[in-house]
């Protein structure tokens, strides 16, 4: 179940036909999860476009909200505007081996990589699932990573996005609710073009009992020992409307809308990061001629953008609680699930 | 009336005893309206001690959310980390004119600056009050910026502020309605000592329709032809709790977050600036010492600071509409009150 | 005389025609000089093109080598990544007049700014001439800034630039001697076709004993009781090469290579601030399509504009160093100059 | 042998008795040297004290001047301002692993990490050794970083620094030649009391006949086939000095005054970053007390850090220089030694 089918839709525009990253065309997203006993963990891949990304890599930006990460990646992303290999997810601890992976996966396709071209910078992003997953196992191997970029290749163009406790949100909570993995669309109209924003969360963010649905009401579950604050949250943008890397970034900030939308104050300990990308300007890595032809939006257009950017994370979170199903993890450590609470009190 | 006299109150910590910026000892807060016929327009000044800022500078900081927006001396605040002069509000095209009356009334009190030490940063902030007030007359004085800092020196140490239609506030729109000068403020509690967070706010932005109340109701102005938008809002913030400059950019960061809470996307026209103080730790322009004691935060406590920033900003922002009283401007253009809105409905 | 006539060329790169920032096509520069005893300062224009730049946006950025500066406007720049009205350099407390100026200056040719279009942002930049001008005089009226604008609206396209103790550089020092305006321009081939970029400086920065000749040589003037430094320098780029707002900021930033060359650790007091434009990428602001074509580098290719930026920088400075005339200003005080130490020594 | 012994001292501050970045009291520096054929590569671990980091952090500051690099923990490094790991150094693509080789570290002395306190920031810094070492091969191992940090550790305070072509350094180029690991120090005076700032470089950048030796003169390696620019140089600064986060972020801005005056302008394809701390102020990460003491530099001392800084930095990388030993890697490449040169000309 998403978050739209309970009544949880978010802002005035229209979705796309997944309401999913999904939208925008070329964009793929697997899964690799990980679930045996104490091991709640594991990684999500989203891939811009099925093609060679070093050798075609998307215009991108990143914004930290709140710097509480270990996010790998994301200095060369701002230097450069530029994308040049698939966006992982994973668990904190686990940055360091799922890099290696995109590295090896970036040189099997590019044998000139720190030969006669230059290195490849892997993006990898990743929120504490510590109280679910034994994140001290370092459970998740290259070959999970592997596996979580092979699903996405292997993945239709457009096809739906799966959602909830998978992947890289295998064991994150929210809200004091299972959390996960989440998605949403919003269409916009370009020069008579439809195009689209697609988000794509990792919600792991959020202190119980300050959860917002759309209508206000707050909602949380039953009394507990509240955890300390340790989540975060990683937003990943798609777009295929015609923006440059200050004007991606631009919208991409509009994560921090979304995310006080649905009750976070962007905690201290909480690392708020978004990053995004556009497939409509792309940067040939082996391009000879000296500059290049790329299109641009009117600024004057761009609240657009922000508002897409800012209901679709808003509902991506919404939708990753909604989806989120029940998991066991390290000492038998459970969150209760929004969706349970919901079919409960409506 | 305040926003919390109709219910209005925003989260969940407790006020100062003024619910306003000068809950924070030493802060003063004066203006100078103008209202003539088509000129509708001001000047405010806050001031966060009564002694020489030049010579006695708090520990400051700003941070840019949408930097449509013409505010100046944020660069050295950002550099240096302290403030130097006053903070001066006023209309965008009056920004000019009101820096140099600043530079003036820190010469005044200085005469050694440009001479044998160094030169003064002025920083005043604006907004485009263009609906309501003829901009284009440039008709603040030097003797309007320094009638508002005369009043803010006059005032008594923990005074109330006036809000609405007041000062720079006078000739200003929010989300369709009457905007102008809030405030709020929170208390928080460090080592046993009580301190405040407290926020000012010039509330100029916003799209009509948009607004939210704290229980998540929309509410808007009869229908109308839409303006573009063309606002801003300007975000200070004074506090009294120990806090290096990184520390006191983190928690004005969350203005953000009260923005986004009351129907802001942070729109593309909107200069979203917040600047922040602490009188905890002051510079000293003459200090001989080549090294000087400084009181910095526990990190573990800054989520209260950033909650506190968070709540206040909202509530500062319904101040200044609940506050806000009738103006008839160039063209005879007005705005509705929520005031009145509020009266009819409840 | 030039720098390069004395033998201070920099680099290896070709410079173009003029070896000034008029080499770009369009580039305007004017002055207004005012010297009389004690006043000794003044007002310099640069105008990216000779149209109405509030219609027609060159793309802009700034990079802040270290923000001991007052310079205005610079926000916005790096928001919306444009310029829309000439650059003004002028003493620093005279930032807020000539601002003013460019807001009268830009409401005149365009009677809808603040009515029914949005404001307007003037870039100002600025040094301390205080040790040779009575900086608190304030002296610099509305009417200088005008006399600035039109000077370089009358000048030719591809005129070559007055430089020295001229305009803003009236009252400046620099590393003990007498600095001042100085420009350089590099030539750089893109797709076979010959593009500029073009540095101009208001150099006014730097310990006395510390200067660098490009052969190495360090030379200073003669013992004397050191300023404490309280300088600046201001670098405005301008060029024709295609770039986007991130390319374009990556370039300027080179600046600061080419004034630690020169002798510079980027003082503390000094507010080493660079602006630059490309003339190849334009913003139309009153576009009606929802995306525009822009053109942007092949980053493979940029070494060479970040070349180009280290040595006209570098040129610049020398260039205002070698250019300046001798000035006698408040209280009697005076600089030596550079041509004539090299004059006696050579 | 030394930059200083071969008359390639910079500057006119004295250095401290190691001249090396373990004049800091408390630093301790570490390599992992691997040399096996085409594998010339390795780690090298700088410790800012010989005590748990995680429990306490010394403040920290990262500062970006080129952003083509990969590098690993800044993002939270200037959000919280502080250091909780060692820093290693090895080549680009083994990042990942080495960052995992911390994180095991950090939780085999602090089991509580992802249980019952937050995850850790592993801090890893990086240089392409492509050239010289088969950097394809992923050749460094956990074990390797485990190496060089049991060597660090088991140091004394105050020893000597290993330098030239060891650890991280092993198959590092710079300028055409062998580079490596360089460090050097200078002495600061503050209220009486000696401080040290130090510097240690990965050196692995600069165009074949561009470097600049500290009498101007220009020196290169015998003509070849120019390689790309694909370098990149890490700068790594410790001090005694009592700074906070932000002033500590302006002193190793200015290692790109050294970098500049030694030939280099930042190029496009090098990961130009600095890092620094300083043990004067540390965080305790089970601090009880809501607000705690700082000692922080009165601002306008802070000229002598910067002098300190570029000039360390520039010395540095000359020291890398003239330390490194010849070193032949993949298919038989090699690169001349500066010191063989030097010898050979004077």
């Amino acid at each position: 179940r998403r978050a739209r089918d309970v009544g949880l839709a978010c802002g005035r525009l229209k979705p796309g036909p997944r309401n999913a990253i999904t939208d925008v065309p070329g964009v793929r997203v697997g899964h690799c999860t990980l679930s045996d006993g104490a091991t709640q963990t594991g990684v999500t891949a989203i891939l811009p476009h099925g093609g060679n990304l070093y050798r075609d890599k998307p215009v991108a930006a990143a914004d930290v909200l709140n710097g509480f990460g270990k996010s790998v990646g994301l200095t060369q992303v701002e230097e450069l505007g530029a994308l040049e290999t698939p966006i992982l997810l994973t668990n904190t601890l686990s940055v360091g081996t799922v890099a290696t992976a995109l590295i090896r996966h970036a040189i099997a396709a590019n044998p000139d990589i720190g030969r006669t071209t230059a290195t490849v910078n892997p993006v990898v992003m990743e929120c504490n699932d510590g109280p679910l997953n034994d994140i001290q196992a370092l459970a998740v191997t290259e070959a999970h990573a592997a596996a979580a970029l092979a699903e996405a290749l292997a993945s239709a163009d457009g096809a739906a996005v799966a959602v909830g406790s998978v992947g890289a949100g295998r064991g994150m909570s929210c809200f004091g609710f299972k959390g996960g993995i989440g998605t949403a669309s919003r269409r916009i109209k370009l020069d008579g073009k439809r195009c689209h924003l697609g988000v794509l969360v990792l919600a792991n963010f959020g202190r119980a009992g300050e959860l917002r649905l759309p209508d206000g009401r707050r909602v949380g579950p039953p009394p507990q020992d509240s955890d300390p604050e340790k989540g975060s949250v990683i937003v990943i943008a798609a777009t295929d409307a015609p923006l440059d890397h200050r004007q991606l970034r631009r919208v991409i900030r509009r994560a921090g809308v979304g995310l006080a939308r649905v009750g976070s104050f962007w905690g201290h300990g909480s690392g708020d990061i978004a990053l995004g990308f556009t497939t409509a300007n792309r940067i040939d890595h082996d391009e000879t001629a000296d500059s290049v032809p790329f299109r641009v939006l009117n600024e004057r257009r761009i609240d657009a953008l922000f508002e897409a950017m800012a209901e679709a994370t808003q509902e991506a979170v919404l939708d990753a609680l909604v989806a989120a199903t029940p998991v066991t993890g390290r000492d038998g450590a459970t969150r209760p699930c929004l969706s349970a609470l919901l079919t409960a009190a409506f």
